[in-house]
């Protein structure tokens, strides 16, 4: 092969990152592929925007097709983002025998499994390491490394804005907003952070490694999504005073063949390995069957990590290329969509409560609770914050998802009960 | 392909993992694969001996050359350690085209090079994930996740048993000989726990490490080794005291390509990622310029998480043999070996001294330390301990190993320092 030809659909951070690593490491590339690499074609919006990198002038183009239709380029790394447009544009790239390399998590939340289609049926090779965890080479752990064991449990930080928003929040004592601006400062958030804040880039990443890791087509919406904008100074005193870190989390579980997505806001035991995963590092973790836990930890973002993970999937179509075995290793979802009921979904939790300060009320709401046979196992009873109120603080047993939220709308209605100040999941013991 | 033909060199904890592993995940492999595995032949040295795995008798044998010179087998599992005679037994597996697999840390610190050119030379596929950390998928994400990047320092917790004493020391205070007895009892560490107390076992994978994540042909006689057994109570001590974990930690560094590959107990700074790796967990740290920091985390041995590596490798195998692609992967090192001298490693150190406790003592120790140009970050002057004895902790600036032996040679000399207590490598700053 005299050359392998790439063309790249967008020429951002992450763009700029991979035009760079190709260049700084022509040498081990070509050792590792055996023939050179060549960036054949890249789309930008903009011919005369000034930019870090220096690419000659036509390399560049403002038109999706000079990439997509041209028979001169084998593969297409598509760092543009957005999802329909760009799903269109993959789509004709596959039909035209191109191999695909994409860092977007959105499209692959939302058309992941059309494209991995149409791929297969191409013929040709479809990665994306790069939408979840950046850096982390957790998709190729999953597919490879864990590939003869049976998965049951994955838990991920996969947000790093808001894995720093909550560090600061819970090291520092900074409120909220203080965090927000400082991620937003060092460019760890947006200027419109709802996404990160709420969860649902989270929840994207999430269904995309439930989708891998149980082989199960895992939709978005599958996905229960809780953010962190809600989450309170005192929350966090209460998370340290019973041994607890305060994350988001993405958790998912198979169970008898059933699966649970969420993401939310989790009291995490202080001595889980995700727990020290701080600022705006991520980590997955995975529990298998024979393997037992294993975590995965790096940047989640930036360009040059992201970048990296998108050459390292480009190695490997180069790889195939060069071998003639493209397209030969794409694994499409073998099990049905089976989702647990609220019923079947088991967790301990926190809750934290304003109640009257008068006789009798703590122990109607303890009634509650046993009623619906949920049993508690810590009860902070504490000093009365204004007259008449008090809080308490409770963690749960595992109980059912359904039973907690009955207990809460029966607590709701109790008339000695003001608020339900917060309420978060709890994975782990804490100080027991 | 009908199907593919494995033949088992040993039957030990980790060979039964593996007929368990491939019987119970028989539909799963299946789909991946797209033809079945069936296990040919099984080496083991006693055909009577009560096992916990059923095998028909037939499978089994007392002759090696059953299976490596058996037409009907397609991959060799060697899980029988030992190094000469396993040697001897797979280049003659690779000879007759049989690929390899193998969990042999020891063989492949010593022989790796020369078994992975056999394989390139017979067309063979071989693989070793399993004989680095166990259930950790680390050699693969060397290979492939940071395939692009340039790798400049690696830091490991490669052994379980001493992670574990060190561990119970740390935090419960334990004494050495009380942690090792625990460690013995769980079968974490053997009955003559030489190899991992002395820091052998860990050296053996840092130059297995070394030697893929450099491109770099890194020896066992490369790496400089250091054990635990000489680490007291006081020294677990200070290192809290100063902010620092204690952990037996394998480095190795790249720099001007030249490398330094060590294993050393090393106070980490408590914020490190590999500070809070606990008990028989492994982990391995990787530093790349364009990623950033990484970490691996995970079971290091077990029966279970080593055969999730060896069928993991087995199914690279076999989707390579029904694809027609083996031995076409394998990657020989790149680079010349280039090792630093002690004039070239920098490091900062920890040293305990008890000295006279007289005037002008201090001040004579110091002086050593300025006169080789070794800077002090941090300097604790204790409460005399006996009488007339002081205890001097001192923490250096980087410096280089030269500078530092230098530093030590003088201390030794000196009239008035009775002994060097210890010295530790310094990784991180502490409280700062």
């Amino acid at each position: 092969m005299e050359a392998i030809s790439i063309g790249l659909l967008g020429l951002g951070t992450v763009g700029s990152g991979v035009v760079k690593i190709i260049e700084n490491h022509q040498e081990k590339l070509l050792h590792q592929i055996g023939c050179p690499i060549k960036i054949n074609k890249v789309l930008v919006t903009d011919l005369t925007k000034k930019r870090d990198i220096e690419l000659s002038l036509d390399l560049l183009t403002t038109n999706a097709l000079d990439i997509i239709d041209n028979p001169n380029i084998d593969v297409v790394v598509e760092v543009m983002g957005g999802v329909e447009e760009t799903r269109r544009y993959l789509l004709q790239a596959l039909k035209n025998k191109k191999h695909v390399v994409t860092a977007n998590k959105d499209l692959m939340a939302e058309h992941g499994s059309e494209l991995l289609t149409a791929a297969a049926e191409n013929g040709c090779d479809f990665f994306y390491e790069a939408s979840v965890a950046g850096g982390i080479p957790i998709l190729r752990s999953l597919v490879e490394g864990l590939s003869s064991d049976h998965i049951t449990k994955m838990m991920g930080i996969v947000n790093g804005t808001t894995n720093y928003i909550l560090t600061k929040m819970s090291k520092q004592g900074s409120p909220y907003e203080v965090a927000l601006k400082e991620a937003q400062e060092l460019g760890y958030a947006e200027a419109d952070p709802t996404s990160d804040v709420e969860g649902l880039d989270a929840a994207r990443k999430m269904a995309i490694l439930a989708t891998l890791g149980f082989s199960m087509k895992i939709d978005l919406e599958d996905v229960k999504v809780q953010g962190i904008t809600h989450i309170t100074e005192e929350d966090l005193q209460y998370a340290k005073q019973l041994g607890y870190t305060m994350k988001l989390i993405g958790i998912a579980v198979l169970e008898d063949d059933k699966v649970e997505v969420s993401v939310q806001p989790t009291l995490l035991s202080d001595s889980h390995p995700l727990a020290s995963v701080n600022n705006e590092f991520n980590a997955v973790y995975v529990y298998g069957e024979a393997v037992g836990e294993t975590m995965f930890y790096g940047p989640g973002a930036g360009s040059l990590p992201t970048a990296t993970s998108i050459v390292a999937d480009l190695v490997v179509v180069m790889k195939n290329m060069v071998l003639g075995v493209n397209g030969k290793r794409i694994i499409t979802p073998q099990h049905e969509k089976k989702l647990k009921k609220p019923a079947e979904i088991y967790s301990k939790y926190f809750l934290r409560i304003h109640a009257k300060d008068e006789l009798g009320v703590f122990a109607n709401i303890t009634s509650i609770f046993s009623h619906h046979g949920v049993s508690l196992e810590k009860i902070l009873q504490l000093p009365v914050k204004e007259k008449g109120i008090a809080e308490i603080v409770l963690v749960t047993h595992n109980a059912s998802l359904q039973a907690y939220e009955d207990v809460q709308a029966e607590l709701e209605a109790l008339q000695s009960v003001h608020h339900i100040k917060s309420s978060y999941r709890v994975e782990g013991n804490g100080n027991s």
